[in-house]
């Protein structure tokens, strides 16, 4: 069956030239794939040139752009921007999943004002992969929802179990929720009433997990508000920034403080292969947290499959969002949604019960 | 004036032999100082030896120990331990202040218990140096308190003001607040209702501070909930430890990779001097990190003075936090608290009236 994705051409810092080249990498790599690029058809035929030539790709026009740094309410106004396009394309049946580089904030707005959610599903959740020791693991929300409720997070859990499985191909993935202690009566009035809940989901949860346990990666699906996750994962941006710059400085001013001023050359010389091998590292861990470059981060729980890659996305990064939305539509993520929603409310019902 | 410092000989990993030698190096530092040992007093002798005589330095009998995995409910039973006998020294007038490198959830209990709380101050709050681009920042409340409500963040930024100008000689500290995003709306419900107290309080507030801005050293003082507050703590500590282990196999496989079997050798042999100054720099993270290494967390809000330092507190570490007691005893911090809480309570009035 063919999977047609509509990709907002016009999303990210280098669009369309960047999203026009991960399609088209994508058609290159991903079978059975047909690409709607959506944008000015201008501008697309222009980006295209002759190399949509016999490739499974249309061009859907769209006049307007919400730009990056627009505010969210931008893609209200804008109903012929490629962002709106793209998910009337969805809703109406016409492609089966959508995928953008954009303003993170337009695309979740658009996507709830033109799909909604998926009904029992209170409220949508942005995901992203965070690395660990062991690989990566899902963390959710990291900033769809600064406020959810108890049972809102029992409902990210089974939908970033449902994600890890079908699109992550993580066989039972172990849930943990993120708290400021291990024990059981560790954590904040949310925590302490969600842990109760997941206890009883059915789903494979190890407990609560620490600040420190996400990078050792103790949990698969690592489960927590918006407000939290949304400063871990930037706290995490601005750390690494943070050790990229101290330890240049370190490995330079340490050398001159070790040897001495007459040592001085030397001792760069020596701390020079160690630099060299140093920053590339440095740079792929960056990369590794580049939150999103990993296929995006999934907007589970509206009614339609919608990735959200990173604005700094390069072409390869594009053609990830678009394979990980194939692998969402072929795994039917959102009937197992739908399903593990009936499971949830099934052990919510017996955990009634019972009580 | 001599300032008397109730020092917890029974606390940290390594008692009472590291506190002793904390105390020792803390009366050769600091002038017009007493330290009152508190322990069983046959070991802190046998710690001591000859080298206490003609030392401003006296030893309380206390027989019972607080365990540093115990309970924190530990310390309600132990009445005789190091803990409590000191929490009473200071609530009688004994002493000025109280240092513990033990179980800090422990020390929190017993100085709620034993002290109680500044009149007018809520909850207290847990505070901690956190390294930045520009030196340090004084992050909290890190665990005190996982659910408080918006006018306890404000007491926070008023105690962590208090605390940054009296004890860290900081002039006038630029406070921000943790949120989700930059703009004055973002937030969860109680950091904007926080943020609006904060525009109101007649602090130097700057506003909302993101994750990433931490590191960069945007503020001087942070506010959040001791939930969050835990976790930034606690991921930084883990994410420096994935760090440390990452960069290590990235520095040998990638040389591996780079050169090949054949040019193995060589190659590690040229990495070498980079890891030998890599290493030393990333411990130097881990200890600027290591949070309470810097003269401890004041536990900011109880009526007395108390510094908690880490268990892993090495004799230096206990000399710093003793220094940072008696910085806060000099700088009169109490009553610079209960002013900042009138002058709040001031500004809270005004607000109303012109509401």
């Amino acid at each position: 069956m063919t999977v047609r994705i509509a990709l907002d051409a016009m999303g990210g810092d280098h669009a369309p030239q960047v999203p026009v080249e991960g399609a088209l990498r994508a058609l290159r790599e991903i079978p059975d794939l047909h690409i709607l690029l959506i944008g000015p058809e201008d501008r697309l035929r222009a980006a295209l040139g002759r190399r949509a030539a016999g490739l499974p790709l249309s061009i859907v026009h769209a006049s307007q752009v919400v730009e990056m740094h627009e505010h969210t309410i931008a893609v209200k106004a804008k109903r012929d921007s490629s962002m709106v396009v793209g998910m009337r394309l969805v809703r109406a049946g016409e492609a089966d999943a959508f995928v953008s580089m954009g303003n993170t904030g337009a695309v979740m707005a658009a996507a709830l004002f033109h799909l909604g959610r998926i009904p029992g599903i209170d409220r949508p959740a942005l995901a992203t992969l965070y690395p660990t020791l062991r690989g990566h693991c899902l963390l959710l929300d990291i900033g769809a929802n600064t406020d959810p409720k108890p049972e809102h997070l029992v409902q990210f859990a089974m939908m970033g179990v449902v994600y890890a499985e079908r699109v992550l191909g993580w066989p039972r993935p172990r849930v943990g929720i993120l708290s400021n202690g291990e024990e059981p009566g560790k954590g904040s009035i949310l925590v302490r009433e969600a842990y109760r809940r997941l206890e009883a989901s059915g789903l494979n949860f190890i407990g609560n997990v620490e600040g420190k346990d996400i990078p050792r990666g103790a949990a698969d699906v690592v489960v927590t508000d918006g407000f939290t996750g949304n400063v871990v994962v930037k706290h995490t941006e601005g750390f690494v920034a943070f050790l990229v710059r101290f330890l240049k400085a370190q490995l330079t001013d340490g050398a001159l403080d070790r040897v001495g001023l007459a040592m001085a050359l030397p001792g760069l010389l020596l701390a020079a292969p160690g630099l060299l091998l140093l920053l590339p590292s440095l740079r792929e861990i960056l990369r590794r947290l580049d939150y999103r470059e990993y296929g995006g981060a999934p907007l589970l729980g509206v009614d339609g499959v919608v990735v959200i890659g990173h604005g700094r996305s390069d072409a390869k990064a594009v053609k990830n969002a678009i394979h990980a939305a194939v692998r969402a539509v072929r795994g039917r993520m959102l009937d197992a949604i739908r399903e593990g929603l009936t499971a949830l409310q099934a052990s919510a019902s017996l955990e009634a019960a019972v009580h």
